[in-house]
């Protein structure tokens, strides 16, 4: 299969575990909180009550560490049998606040591919999450200066995205979009005729595991790392010269 | 003093307490707090610790009922010195969970307001909290359709509407922004050559109060309510049919 990128004018990338590391940090804590949880039940189930609280949780908290905090306090009162003592309560508020705090640690040449992607493409963040510790995430990373704009979305689905390149006057077909979720940042866009490029994180968070998607219906490429998007995207450039 | 308003192209309106009550909620959650917290300190005392806590929270959690629930969570371990029950921890989340689920009651006028508003002006939403929760509450409020741009902002600072506003490419010159904080709504605009009028709520959170200005400093006017706003627009722009 041979997908061509000429046309492309505008790239679009996700942030957490694309351009940095954050599902390892919600792995972390889970880890943290069920060692907390242990005189109540297993670490196996307390991930799953959690995991389950979490998805139930979504229209009310959102994405992001504060909703993932509260679903942990929730989860602490109920599996605990309201027993749960004030200094676990503490700890796991304590859990969130370290994650809010982490420094943002780059992929494996995110610099290096931001920088000449730009010389060429207009470059865009489309994240989903948390407003504020989105922008804090970007300011700590020092790839600001790299992106034309920055779009914090509640969700990504296909509505977020064509209600964002309509906003920003992006024809789908000149707009690639670069993620780590088939979910939220390759499929919507295959069907709203965008192109995407799925660079999986070694972790993926259940919620956004889907079924893989037949090999008659491959719309979209795969790569390991986001330095492989570079010889893509200029032998794309190139056969386009030769032609 | 006359403010002239004729080259006004763009409206932006504030929604917390400008388009919808929403201090109001506030109050009533952290009067509920203080009772459950009653056999531990005066709601008074409940009332200044929870307010400095959300102030320095502010950079981890920002604006929003998430943060503020998690800061009740705090408060109430402090205060308690670690001995409130789980029952009353279980009593202050769902204090949180029955807020971001409070209907959108509209203030006095505001779809009349914005039905005549926006058939001369280009109308756009610019307010500051959680990402979720606003747009939670623009689709409940039934307004969106008078609204040519939402932004969701995490501050209100004289940086963020300048960027908004080269970002929409609005002239500075050529919008007013109509709000009921002075510090998030008014000053900002004044300090940037753009236009506000001040439609104060009759609550106010101690955060978002400033020193009055001074008479001599006064660059916006003050309306009772949103409803005011029309023969304002209209007396201006009848004015300049006559010259």
């Amino acid at each position: 299969m041979e997908i061509d990128y000429t046309n492309i004018k505008v790239i679009g990338f996700d942030a957490d575990d694309t351009l940095w590391v954050n599902e390892t940090y919600f792995r972390d804590a889970e880890l943290e909180f069920s060692k907390l949880m242990a005189a109540y039940e297993t670490a196996n189930k307390v991930d799953q009550e959690l995991f389950k609280r979490q998805i139930e949780n979504l229209p009310f908290y959102g994405y992001g560490i504060k909703g993932f905090i509260l679903s942990m306090v929730e989860i602490a009162l109920e599996l605990s049998n309201n027993s749960v003592s004030n200094e676990t309560i503490g700890a796991i508020l304590n859990i969130g606040k370290d994650m809010l705090n982490k420094p943002v640690e780059l992929l494996d040449g995110v610099n290096e591919v931001l920088h000449t992607l730009s010389q060429d493409y207009r470059l865009i963040v489309v994240t989903k999450g948390d407003l504020l510790d989105q922008e804090r995430k970007l300011k700590k990373s020092g790839l600001l200066d790299y992106f034309h704009h920055i779009e914090v979305v509640s969700d990504k689905q296909e509505a977020n995205y064509s209600k964002l390149l309509n906003h920003l006057e992006i024809k789908p077909s000149e707009f690639l979009m670069i993620g780590n979720s088939l979910k939220s940042d390759i499929l919507p866009l295959i069907n709203i005729k965008a192109r995407a490029i799925h660079v999986p994180f070694h972790t993926t968070w259940i919620h956004e595991q889907v079924v893989p998607n037949k090999p008659d219906n491959k719309k979209f490429e795969t790569i390991n790392s986001l330095v492989d998007l570079l010889p893509m995207l200029n032998k794309n450039r190139n056969d386009k010269h030769k032609r």
